[in-house]
């Protein structure tokens, strides 16, 4: 399955970008315009946004511009106008991070409902994989605990059902398949395979890589289970592992890769300087596709 | 550069296998002894032990059998074999791993020098990538703390040594370049390469594997180091890291892999239920390319 059809956008929704004026970002919300996904409503200095917008061919009638004098204020705008659902989609400009983040994820944008956290899913597609792979969280969560893992797959689950996998199969990421109570991603992965609600997804675990991704490892390591070799999200333990697999995917398998951060009101769209061009566009219509 | 070819068997050695009546290690045996690479001192019971060797076409002159009753004597055994320098590899045989690591590893065997620990270390060969790469660790030190990596950096940079690289470049992984002081894989990363000696090696970090790996994430990313998109080695900060990426890159990016455990007195083969042939023999053979 390749992604890109996987991804389908069915309505148009307005996406909400604070300082847009990059031309990889302006590119990329041209691609959009032009497929008819979606409009935008640019914040920041409407002269200087028209501008690049033109030389970027974007047609003036897909996006509008509102007024912000600084970056500070164009990010709280976009929260708010999220919030007050002018925009259902988020996306980064040429602000930084911290700010952009700061303005989204704080108590007072109201974006995070409670008992919700923020976490970021990627969606790989990969040519040594049957299927397409979800990998969460790979960016944000650092050391999640026991309550923030059960979060994070509630958020993951939410995002393949809204994408059309009803009953996703998880394999819980640990470096081996027997449970050691001096390995804390086997004793968290048991605790999440027999407390979760087997309705919403199919957990197993705890997975090594290779046991999730292989039926012919699991076969040899006499593991028996619907999820291991077949798997739809792989929940890692903690940042380091999650983040080090989505960039060896990337770097040395070839993958093609789209990420979202999820749990707010709405998805927000926040890619790297080095992605490349189709991971900026594909990261968009995963958004738009999950509105 | 192959990983087959790298390897250089430069003296014939003897190796310690408790219990070596399994198909696959007896294959891998006669292999080594075909080669000329190695002679063989079987433990265990010597009636069967011969009857298996002769099936798998074993030539009587390759081996020698010490009589052990059961496997906890034969592990033993093979501890002190080494120790008394009548083998200068160990190789795990049909025998749990449990039993066979508290023989090697423990203080009464006598095989780890003061100041020193067990680690692993594979050695891969993967198509998208220059060279070949040292992964450490990623089988055995679940938490290492600072002290513990400079450990498992001084095995790695020693190993790296003995097959022929004289001052390897470590990519010091971590989800970031930035150092922040929640992410302790930053902290240490930023510890070590202020600390370790530079004739010994050249480390950059910390480093996502992009930087590490691609040179291109680097410039793109505004990273100046000679090390980033040319490491010979990345050391993992924790297990669950070293373990995720090693499996990655077998089962999704077709990567040819060797491990190795370092650290005592001599190299210790514990291969893998799972492994392949292939990685059986080249990890039989970086143990004996590093005596």
């Amino acid at each position: 399955m390749k992604l890109d059809q996987f991804l389908k956008v069915e309505r148009k929704t307005t996406v909400a970008v604070p300082f847009p004026e990059d031309d990889a970002i302006l590119k990329t919300c041209k691609t959009a315009a032009d497929q008819d996904w979606a409009s935008f409503l640019f914040i920041g200095n409407p002269e200087t946004i028209e501008k690049a917008a033109a030389n970027t061919g974007l047609k003036p009638g897909s996006y509008k511009c509102e007024k912000a004098e600084n970056e500070t204020e164009a990010c709280a705008l976009t929260a708010r106008y999220i919030k007050e659902g002018k925009a259902q989609v988020a996306m980064k400009g040429q602000v930084h991070t911290g700010e952009f983040s700061r303005a989204l994820f704080s108590k007072d944008a109201g974006l995070l409902e409670p008992g919700r956290l923020v976490s970021h899913m990627a969606l790989c597609q990969v040519a040594s994989y049957h299927k397409l792979l979800f990998l969460t969280d790979c960016a944000i969560n650092i050391r999640p605990d026991y309550a923030d893992k059960l979060r994070i797959l509630d958020n993951a689950v939410d995002l393949a059902k809204r994408l059309g996998i009803s009953r996703p199969k998880v394999g819980l990421v640990a470096p081996v398949e027997t449970v050691n109570p001096k390995i804390d991603s086997t004793t968290d992965a048991e605790k999440l395979r027999r407390e979760y609600d087997p309705q919403k997804a199919l957990l197993g675990g705890p997975f090594g890589l290779d046991v999730a991704l292989s039926a012919e490892a699991a076969r040899i390591k006499k593991i028996e289970s619907p999820v291991a070799g077949d798997v739809d999200i792989l929940l890692f333990p903690e940042l380091n592992s999650g983040n080090a697999v989505y960039k060896t995917l990337t770097v040395l398998a070839g993958a093609t890769i789209a990420g979202l951060l999820i749990g707010l009101q709405a998805p927000v769209v926040l890619t790297s300087r080095a992605d490349n061009a189709e991971t900026k566009l594909l990261s968009l219509k995963l958004g738009l596709a999950s509105v």
